[in-house]
């Protein structure tokens, strides 16, 4: 099969080298409207060559690993493919997209969402064995034909993924929580952290647990922004709730309540029964 | 030099391996009020033997290695020691620390803090090269005496620390920004994660990110509480402003204002530059 990627960064760059890597993939084409990503990726082998919108609307299975905005943007330029074209979108968030497949290409198009990445960006970025032994959640496969959801599953099963059926809009709120809330969360701990504190003090006294803290919040600006305007609601809502949890504790070190501080933070600790 | 070590956990039990590994120690005496803790520790080799108050006293060196509101009522055991007599304590706050050591051994008791750690906790937690290469603060140095100031050096110097010094009240500061607000924070995710989730979701979407944030949240509710009891006050102020910036981007989602909330990421990805 001609794999055609759309986007040729993290998320795109480490397909094509596990496409190579299970020998799933005859050719690997890449289309990305950065030149500069272009000769990286050609350079570091993540793609055979770049392709024109035309080649890519040829090969048998195309990869959107572009932001959020970007895929329902994109969606346009393919809306004439194949029958048999796949498609398969690696975006964050799973309502927003689904809403907008249009219908011409609505049973060709997986809505997919790999649990993987790393705060890192660009094709230089790209690393073996991100997707291996990962989840991968497929939405909504009712709206897709039985050929392209066997395929989608062959290629990530045969990626070493493991997985997982959701409904998008549950989907939705469950990566909020584990993935979008923790987010903004690293986000606002780096912002408070660089508003008071000297670069020297963080750079000698960050132990362990700040660097744990901090490391996605050098996650990209455009990508998060992105993800964030997509899942709004749901991360509102979570932000919320999140404050509440925060103001409730602070509220017991005001009044020195150390016997309910202490059941709160049980309650923190109960995560080592699960994970 | 004859070392005793009050508390055999992961702080105490690591130093035992480390005084070992770079021989600096005839003997390394282990005082835990936990039995099961003083025969794990035993078994494992952490110390040589398990011992009294009044041989512990005899010691070169002690270290104290528990829960920052232990060290406060320990002092009061051995405030009768040899002005020869070394004490080091390793708890996360200085300042009330430094402010209770007795008259008596305040030229002996040198207050330093170890930026290492994980989040496991007892005997079998302690590792190897829990201290290499990490930095120690020492605080308010001008009330030792030389042999003590020079004693401690030469032991962190030789397990291959990096020395940094800094006034009590200022490492309180620090560390509230660095490794406190960061611990409260992601307790905070786990209590608002595991009461939102099911342990399914939670198991199945976990991926690094949310892993990362919630680590340390795994961490002793009973040293914690006492850390942030005596940090109390730099706590609450911090967790203030946290708030504040969160509810800030909260703000900016509510009002679909997305050019600030790209200007808050950008800051809080500034952490680029500093780690």
């Amino acid at each position: 099969m001609t794999f055609g990627i759309v986007g040729l960064g993290l998320m795109g760059g480490s397909f094509g080298k596990a496409l190579k890597k299970y020998n799933l993939a005859i050719n690997v084409y890449g289309y990305d409207h950065n030149k500069v990503h272009q000769s990286q990726a050609l350079e570091l082998g993540l793609v055979d060559k770049i392709c024109t919108l035309e080649e890519l609307k040829k090969c048998d299975v195309i990869i959107l690993a572009i932001p959020v905005d970007g895929i329902i943007a994109f969606m346009q330029h393919i809306k004439d493919i194949d029958i048999n074209t796949t498609v398969i979108d690696l975006g964050s968030t799973k309502e927003i997209i689904v809403n907008n497949i249009p219908t011409s290409i609505r049973k060709n198009f997986i809505a997919a969402h790999p649990m993987t990445g790393t705060e890192k960006f660009g094709p230089k970025s790209a690393i073996d064995n991100l997707y291996e032994e990962k989840i991968v959640v497929l939405c909504n496969l009712e709206d897709n034909s039985a050929l392209h959801i066997e395929r989608t599953k062959n290629i990530f099963e045969n990626m070493n993924m493991k997985i997982v059926y959701m409904d998008a809009k549950e989907h939705d709120i469950h990566a909020c929580y584990m993935s979008h809330l923790p987010h903004a969360i690293s986000f606002g701990l780096a912002y408070t952290v660089m508003d008071h504190e000297a670069p020297r003090e963080i750079i000698t006294l960050a132990a362990g647990g700040f660097r744990d803290m901090s490391r996605i919040a050098k996650s990209s600006a455009d990508m998060w922004n992105d993800i964030f305007r997509q899942n709004r609601d749901n991360l509102i809502e979570s932000l919320g709730i999140f404050e509440k949890n925060m103001s409730d504790a602070k509220q017991m070190l005001i009044d020195e309540d150390y016997e309910n501080l202490s059941k709160w933070i049980n309650k923190a600790n109960n995560l080592h029964k699960i994970l």
